[in-house]
């Protein structure tokens, strides 16, 4: 075997069984490498922010890695703000990237470029192979160090000469980080903190938000009488009706600094100090009033659920009730004039059991995560790292990931121009993906920004930087190009019937919705 | 005014007029401030790929630099491929990034990233503003950057509170760097060497590739008999019928290192010594011979055109007659199925004077070179880093330079799928680009090279990462969806007439070429 076929090898080995690919002339033997290995499912993105946006959708479902196939640093480019999302969730990737052979990169050819400049700022590890007989040491490496932390994007660079020299044929096994217990002193701390009748928030993020974690949270606050909260951006939530209903750090500064105006302690598990998104201005970076004291119950090794089930023991909360959501009424429907709010709520009434809900709204959802409460049990993944253009390739791997369950993204129409050809894949795999598409046809936050800056109305230049309509770029024509069924909705009753109709057959479907 | 008014103010003070812009949240103020001044162009993108590649793309036609403007991290890495090209076409670039407030880098807010560690790789200057009161000197430091060399990037990082900060009224200008006139040792082994009978390349690439500059270096070929060539990336030449004819090396190894296999010298003037694009296993990495003697004329500073002219004068070339080559017969006109040379015939006989034609036709289009030699005056634009993506906004920047010239784009479907998003900036401002999409619906250069790697028929894997059929994307209506009036040619005919219909009228039209 070759070092290609030792990587796809390793990668099996270590449960690392599918493959979203953009690849090129020095990938070659990795792809001939694959090719032999039906086992190995491979996904092509045709374009690098399709690959490494599908590998964060389909890790955020899965729990465990995908490996992705770029080309050189400018492969690896196109696909940095999607990995730059997955570093901002935690999630686990292991990031192949081609390089040219050893020897090669001293003649400066066309595509050499400081590959590891680039991979850095959005990788949590970063190894270069060194030879063939490194690839599957290398490998195991990588896959150990995206599990390392709460897990994030390992970056591992593939020499072409270490793919196609001859490599020892023994694969390597990785040994994965086992997660650390909370830290005694913290846990005494949390839990004198939640005891001592200060007014507490608990703010919660990663594995701390999914359901079984989050009813032991909801049960320490119904003892402690401390609020709950989610970090404002999170990689996944477990939630719906019957779940538990918590609600997210607000996105407006205004209003996230008065959700904390009378905290005066704050316990983070798996969550950081909020932040402002942007600074601006006059108004504070940090969230939480100055007097606030915050305690970090977690480090980023801890395991949440169990460090969580701890606090509940040291505050006497295993036996008190977990809050939970109750049932939107599904024949609740809107009717009237199509708005975000018309179709958030024609989401959360008409959603399946078990559905994923992509969320990359931006201005136009901000209420997608509240009008969501009670919608039938489902997952809630939404971009993570501010870098727009994760939603369509989000939706795409988080339905490879789970071919059994109903994707539905709710996508603006700014962020979704920026990786359009996720849609291909889509009807390239058959994926169970609903888009809607909110199109207000403008960078609607932009306008609201602009405001902000008290520039007054928009003159000709704000405009055409800040307006996407001359021409509106028609999102049924784009999906049909890519081989998805599509239609547009104009009024509300004309939504609920296309999304329906959408949620009622299987494949990949894409509802325009002129908002 | 604030830092954002004064950066823009140096910009338009220093030549530099037009901004190709994907704004964000952190750059309002400077968006608020190119609304006040109606002569700064602004152009927007709806990728920042389609960004950087139109500001490649403006430079190469308009030889002095756009301003890009980008939001953070995450949108420099979408615009880094074509920065990447742009790099190593040596395009002048001024290119502005946004980033967080100075004091709110410490939060670690969202979209905070190492934004050096990002823009170095692709850039020839990299400056961060400290402040308000730096931002007029540091953007006149950046339009001076760009000029530096053979010209390049240069990245201005603009915190959002320099933008907002009160700034003083003085405005810089940039100090542009002269050209160095040619080294006289250089000079002397460059005229001995070419007198001394052995078999010498003179191998051109940049502004070297200008018509003035060609016809001195054929003058210098026919009094010396040396053979004149062009780099294989180069990012302007300007030619056709009447002008000199040179070949660029060939892309392939082998072709390559026949073209070199009896040569003694080489002679680089604005050019460096053609090594492969790829390694193979087996192959050499340089093309010319071990024993082959390499002269470099200039240095990156000087001025070639000059150069050239002193090397005439000492070859005693100044009388001597160039080579030029003679017009295609438009009579000339391709029948039959429709396949990549007949499109380029097609073209080569129907292109109007004073066209510029873009080429990132890749496998298809190895000949489009060749075989538009007797093409009519125009200037030719190709890819030059191999980072794909480049063609569709190469052509929309230049077409933004040149308003008066027809800009003709030969475009691989694969690559075209990167940065398709260029189609809605060409519908939006009506600029006369006539694109020619090669559809072969497969990463056609990879199945070659997966055959090179000896991996036999390609297997399940393999044409799942190779071919872009099931579906195959329709680029008429994805051209329509974007405002963009196309139609498909089935064979030469519908082609030809398809084309001399959309060469017949002003505006953007795209042909999608089923071959």
């Amino acid at each position: 075997m070759n070092g290609a076929d030792s990587l796809c090898d390793t990668l099996l080995a270590n449960n690392v069984d599918v493959c979203f690919a953009n690849p090129g002339t020095s990938e070659m033997h990795f792809v001939a490498a694959l090719d032999k290995k039906p086992q190995m499912r491979c996904v092509l993105g045709l374009f690098e922010g399709v690959v490494t946006g599908a590998a964060d959708g389909y890790a955020r479902m899965a729990d465990k890695p995908a490996a992705t196939l770029l080309h050189l640093g400018p492969g690896l480019a196109n696909g940095l703000a999607n990995l730059h999302n997955a570093r901002r969730a935690h999630t686990p990737i292991v990031n192949i990237v081609g390089d040219h052979a050893t020897y090669h990169l001293q003649h400066d050819a066309p595509l050499t470029t400081d590959i590891e400049s680039l991979a850095r700022p959005m990788s949590q590890w970063v190894r270069r192979i060194q030879s063939a007989a490194d690839v599957s040491a290398a490998a195991a490496a990588a896959v150990a160090a995206s599990h390392g932390g709460q897990g994030g994007v390992a970056t591992l660079i593939l020499p072409a000469d270490a793919a196609w020299t001859q490599a020892p044929a023994d694969i390597q096994r990785a040994t994965l980080p086992s997660p650390t217990h909370v830290d005694p002193d913290a846990l005494r701390q949390a839990s004198e903190a939640l005891q001592n009748g200060r007014k507490t928030v608990i703010l919660l993020s990663g594995k701390a938000l999914r359901s079984k974690a989050l009813e032991t949270a909801s049960r320490i606050a119904a003892r402690t009488g401390a609020r709950l909260l989610a970090q404002q951006s999170n990689g996944r939530v477990e939630r719906g009706a019957g779940r538990v209903m918590i609600d997210r750090v607000p996105y407006n500064v205004d209003l996230a600094v008065k959700t904390f105006a009378d905290t005066e302690q704050l316990i983070l598990i798996g969550a950081k100090t909020p932040v402002a998104f942007f600074a601006y201005p006059g108004k504070p970076g940090v969230m939480t009033p100055p007097t606030c004291q915050s305690i970090a119950l977690t480090r980023p090794t801890d395991d949440l659920t169990e460090a969580l089930e701890a606090l509940a023991d040291a505050v006497g909360a295993r036996q008190s009730a977990a809050t939970v959501a109750t049932k939107t009424d599904a024949g609740e429907l809107p009717t009237g004039p199509l708005t975000a709010a018309a179709i958030i709520q024609a989401i959360g009434a008409l959603s399946p059991e078990n559905a994923i809900l992509c969320d990359e709204s931006v201005s136009s959802g901000r209420d997608s995560f509240k009008s969501t409460f009670g919608a039938a049990p489902h997952d809630f993944l939404q971009i993570t790292g501010g870098a727009i253009g994760i939603g369509l390739p989000l939706a795409t791997g988080a339905a490879v990931a789970c071919p059994n369950r109903k994707v539905i993204l709710m996508q603006a129409d700014g962020s979704g121009m920026y990786t359009l050809q996720a849609l291909w894949t889509q009807a390239r795999e058959q994926l169970d993906v609903v888009t809607v598409i909110f199109a207000n046809r403008s960078y609607a936050i932009l306008h609201h920004e602009l405001k902000m800056v008290g520039a007054g109305e928009p003159g000709h230049n704000a405009r055409r930087m800040l307006d996407l309509d001359h021409p509106a770029f028609n999102w049924v024509l784009m999906a049909n190009a890519a081989g998805v069924e599509a239609a547009q909705a104009v009024d509300a009753k004309s939504f609920v019937d296309l999304l329906r109709s959408a949620l009622s057959r299987k494949g990949p479907f894409l509802i325009e919705a002129l908002i």
